[in-house]
């Protein structure tokens, strides 16, 4: 189990001959056989469906030759299993009908009985551990609280989350108490998905960076704080506040094995910031896989130069594009493979 | 003329007694007055209408009291200018039916005559200095060409402009060929804005923090510097490139007067990266004016008490919201004008 251990190595801060690589919605649109599959199925059929999920799970993996699987699956699945409608509207995003925003809305919210309606994904990550046969690991994963709440209470995608943020902002007990409830069902959500098998977790903070250095501190920190503090007991943590670059310092001080950045950081800052002390994954800009291969040869080189072959985990800095050629997205993970330090 | 004499002397550096204060977006969708006429008008009537535009202008100088007054425009009047259709779709924001993606199509996009084509905004101008009669400076802006070359390529506005980006990393060339058209023909509009009456302008890189350091160093920079080493001659300019504070370091070496800033950075980080050698403009969290008005007071006074008095012009980190109460807003003038340094 060599790639295995590339990954777990490299989270667990253990000495690796070169970096491991996976990327960020690595099971997704730019592949044809996903794109059919598409056809077929709507989303939470092939979210829903264990076969299907193991099946695209598995794709990247035989296509790319990926050095980690991340469950096909989605954050939204815990809003759904804690009460809340959520529409996947093709090409527009999600939506969720009933926002929350209101004490009581927010009591009407299931924790006891919510992880219960997400055996499909426990279901799911069994069959892909059978089918991986330890091949490479397997990566679980969950929103971030602040995230799913940015969801909850903006009933969509946006590009500022204005209403979540002015939600938390004027209405902080509110708004803590439904972190809260978030929290807890995350835990236990994520138990689940390591008693079924995964190796390691990765918590997405897809929004976090829409908040300033304070309010990161007040409304998103302290929940992946309390995650990582349960979770971690049982298999290494990833962080993925995407944008929060300003919190690197407080990251680099909780109990997660790595921490997620994006390219708007340059590797270097990013291991001052941190200390040295976390793994980092990340952080190419998606769009750059479309320049031509030799290009994406030379980022990809370049970028292990500065972040290091130690405590690193080689990924984009957000998710894989749609209109991205297969072949670019195998170059990339084909570069790692080859990377040789000009210094050895 | 004190107001006038508050924003200027910030800009240049020389010392206030307090920091002047105005908000991106003051003339906007949350005053009744300004509603009340999009009601009666659409979009581009009133940006073509001097009287209108003047009005517009206006009506937060004189409900708010802010320090300065800026042009009610908008940065695609540019792109407009050049020969692509812009469409304003209310509550969807900008189309553009035509997007330049070629060599061909930026050829056919018009240099000269394109400023000819934006007379109204000097007639605006002239009537809005005779308005306000040197109660408060007018500030011009302009969006800065990376933004530009988004709309003109995207077609739209995005969350990630990738479309945009994708154009810029996979042609670079092209890229800048249009960069630099942007780059002529907003260099020739803001000097007719100056020959008008603005007494300082601003650009708008909206966009910008969607690239990384190297990027934004390629792509957006030059063009920010180009700008404002011609502008610089004339009036103090301001730099806004939103996002992009691992750039602050080469900002504070342009020729620009001040800098704005989002809330993603401390005050004490900025001062530090720009080693006090700009002014520096922001940085409030649009959605903290929604807050109850006693806090909304204990934020301004903590930002300027982080800023400091000097070489400090107080603002939103980005537009102000349509939602936002306008005693909210006054509040946060108010609080400006009333503030006592508690060192003092």
């Amino acid at each position: 189990m060599d790639s295995e251990s590339l990954l777990i190595k490299a989270l667990k801060g253990e000495k690796v001959s070169r970096p491991p690589v996976w990327m960020m919605r690595q099971a997704g649109r730019y592949l044809p056989d996903f794109i059919a599959l598409r056809e077929k199925y709507d989303f939470f059929t092939r979210v829903q469906t264990p076969e299907l999920a193991c099946e695209i799970t598995l794709q990247p993996v035989d296509q790319l030759g990926v050095d980690a699987a991340i469950l096909f699956s989605d954050i939204l699945v815990v809003p759904q299993a804690m009460g809340l409608e959520v529409q996947m509207l093709e090409n527009k995003g999600p939506f969720l009908p009933f926002t929350v925003s209101t004490r009581q809305e927010i009591e009407f919210l299931r924790i006891d009985g919510a992880v219960e309606q997400l055996e499909y994904v426990s279901k799911a990550i069994s069959l892909v551990k059978q089918e991986l046969n330890g091949r490479v690991p397997l990566i679980g994963f969950a929103g971030a609280p602040f995230t799913i709440l940015c969801y909850m209470v903006e009933g969509k995608s946006s590009k500022t989350f204005d209403k979540a943020k002015q939600f938390c902002f004027s209405r902080p007990e509110l708004a803590h108490e439904l972190l809260s409830k978030i929290t807890e069902v995350t835990i236990t959500y994520l138990e689940e998905q390591v008693k079924a098998g995964v190796d390691a977790v990765q918590l997405f903070d897809s929004w976090s960076g829409l908040l300033g250095p304070e309010e990161f501190k007040q409304f998103a920190l302290p929940y992946l704080v309390r995650i990582s503090d349960r979770l971690s007991k049982k298999v290494p943590v990833i962080l993925f506040p995407k944008g929060s670059w300003y919190a690197l310092r407080e990251l680099s001080q909780t109990s997660a094995s790595a921490i997620g950045i994006d390219w708007c950081i340059k590797p270097q800052l990013a291991r001052e910031l941190t200390q040295n002390v976390k793994t980092l994954q990340g952080n190419m800009d998606p769009c750059k896989l479309l320049l031509p291969i030799p290009q994406i040869q030379k980022e990809v080189k370049d970028m292990i130069d500065a972040f290091g072959v130690q405590q690193y985990i080689v990924n984009l800095g957000h998710g894989i594009l749609p209109n991205i050629p297969v072949e670019n997205a195998k170059a990339f993970v084909d570069a790692v493979k080859n990377y040789t330090s000009s210094s050895l």
